[in-house]
């Protein structure tokens, strides 16, 4: 479908980690959630610099589900201040109160409130649509939504430019809609995954998705950072992999050092998931913010996006004050993480991570043909 | 290790089917949690008189950590009436009303005291202790343990008498641990196996366990019901596998009517992990049972093995009554159950789960190999 070497797709945040994985012989795919517009096009530009017209694509989150009032304000009905007042005193509360507790110094709160903006109106669809017209304007190989079905549009435009569709699921159920609403490609994604995931294992869920969309591709996410896990997936019926946390300890990764060393240090216990960050169940890395969130005193996490207004701005400033050492910053610190964070205990370049998995997938193989005394 | 034709280790409660697996070419496992040992004798006879020589294992159930006054009682300090005064009134009261709620005719008393002191004694050191003892004077060529560390006699023994020691693990940390007590082969179970069981996925506790514990031999656990799991579990570098849920719609199986039904009917989305049933997590299937225990009105489940207490006879009269056709105890009734009870929709011969599997596992080999073009 890609014309590339070894089907192994990487989600990453970070330009850098696309180009290298897409020029390493796989396909880098840039989260565009976290990028405004004008910022989006400015890292597609630098990305088409960078791959020698090599296959990259581009995901975007559009959400099935969103908060109202949330919507009308990101429709320009009530603005800004309709959204920011759909978030409850007490959840204003109980975050200032979790700055005092941890001794961080709250952030500044114009800045917040246009951070907060960004996270609001991002999982509009308005805002996914922005995202969507900027990406088909560049040399793309496709284009992917990882929460609820693609707008119509998003297949429109897709289609005629001639860029497959992909979309994350984590049931066969949703895979089934999926195809049904246009989709090329699907994203089968275990609940060991980090970031936005449903509650079904990587090891049920591919067999379950691939026997449900045949003939439709499907590739495996969740739970995969090595080349053994590669070679599972593909006996499990997948035709390739999505790898997404296996890019958050690279050298490129901009993840912030304090999360990095978090990060190297946890095992495949240190996961959660949690509402926390976004108002939709995510796994992340555990930390003082999810325990805080999901404990006792909390009034508890509000839905997509509101959860995601109050958390967006709160942990930009967690992690700019972790970084200068600030304990409670660290204990509160966290980044959406997969289980196979246990996995990833060194930092490599990401060139070095897609050649690690191309060995060690051969080696799986050779060990299972040896099993099997190669028949 | 076993000199059988296919690595596959078959778990179940149920006889028939041990036999079944064993004379395929797999080995089978009896569960002997759920007998006393006399039965536990019965039973292994019966297999002795069916298997032809060919081998098979057993697996107790010695937990860890067990609540102290119900140890007490199966050491017979203060007896069966300890262990139930354990049980505080508030539970009983809890237990009736949903007797009551969905209108199923309540345990008969005596009765019920029977199967509720089994239930607590089989689960302390001393109830294991008899059961290993009858299963080392058979030719068994296995003793597992599914819970916790095996006690040093168990060890002991088993080596005296040459037998292999497996024990379940849902960590890296606990299949360190296990090793360093003497066992000779982990099975890492992924936290979408049924039973009692952590949250780490299989596809990302197979590799880790394996790294940790190797030279020693692993087998893989946990949503694995057909040949290409299989695979995809021997990709991960496990030696073979254990399967337990695909047994229970088997012919064979012993499951309940009511209950068979269900787990055909079931997606993999219809399970949970619930401390209703035994008091320590355990995977099973979503039933009024466990919506009714966790849910908001719900005391809360017990530890272990009070929980156990409550639950066994509990379920017995559930089951009974469920087969009669009473609809609430249908909506009542479940069993532990790994999400992969989704793929598990037609009644076959165990026997004939076996061939398919090995076959399922050949045809996804040669995909694999057919994908990297054989090398």
């Amino acid at each position: 479908m890609f014309g590339i070497e070894f089907p192994l797709l990487a989600f990453s945040h970070c330009r850098d980690v696309v180009a290298a994985v897409t020029n390493a012989g796989g396909m880098g795919v840039l989260g565009a959630v976290a990028y405004t517009p004008e910022r989006l096009e400015e890292e597609l530009r630098w990305i088409d610099d960078h791959v020698d017209g090599r296959p990259y694509g581009v995901d975007v989150l559009v959400p099935g589900k969103i908060d109202e009032s949330a919507e009308r304000a990101g429709r320009g009905e009530g603005g800004l201040d309709t959204m920011l007042a759909a978030v409850p005193r007490e959840h204003w509360r109980f975050l200032a109160g979790l700055f005092e507790k941890y001794d961080v110094p709250p952030p500044d709160l114009d800045r917040a409130r246009r951070t907060h903006r960004r996270g609001g109106t991002q999982v509009t669809k308005e805002g996914a649509t922005e995202l969507i017209e900027v990406s088909l304007a560049h040399p793309i190989r496709l284009i992917a939504s990882a929460l609820g079905t693609p707008p119509p549009l998003m297949v429109d435009k897709a289609r005629a430019a001639g860029i497959p569709v992909a979309a994350l699921v984590g049931t066969a159920e949703h895979a089934r809609r999926q195809v049904a609403a246009g989709v090329d490609l699907i994203v089968a994604q275990g609940g060991e995954a980090g970031g936005h995931t449903g509650e079904i294992s990587t090891m049920v869920l591919v067999p379950e998705v691939v026997d449900t969309v045949a003939p439709v591709p499907v590739l495996a996410a969740g739970g995969i950072a090595t080349g053994r896990q590669m070679a599972a997936a593909l006996a499990l019926g997948a035709s390739g992999v999505w790898c997404g946390s296996v890019w958050l300890t690279t050298e490129e990764a901009e993840t912030s050092p304090a999360v990095k060393a978090k990060l190297l240090a946890a095992t495949s216990r240190d996961t959660v998931r949690s509402r926390s960050r976004t108002g939709k169940p995510a796994r992340q890395l555990r930390s003082a913010w999810t325990d805080e969130w999901d404990g006792p005193a909390s009034p508890g996490p509000l839905g997509m996006p509101l959860q995601m207004i109050l958390a967006q701005g709160a942990m930009a400033q967690i992690d700019k004050v972790a970084a200068t050492g600030n304990p409670g910053a660290r204990e509160l610190a966290n980044y959406y993480v997969g289980q196979c964070v246990g996995l990833m205990n060194t930092v490599k370049p990401a060139r070095q991570v897609v050649y690690d998995m191309i060995e060690e997938f051969a080696d799986a193989l050779d060990r299972l043909n040896g099993i099997t005394g190669g028949d």
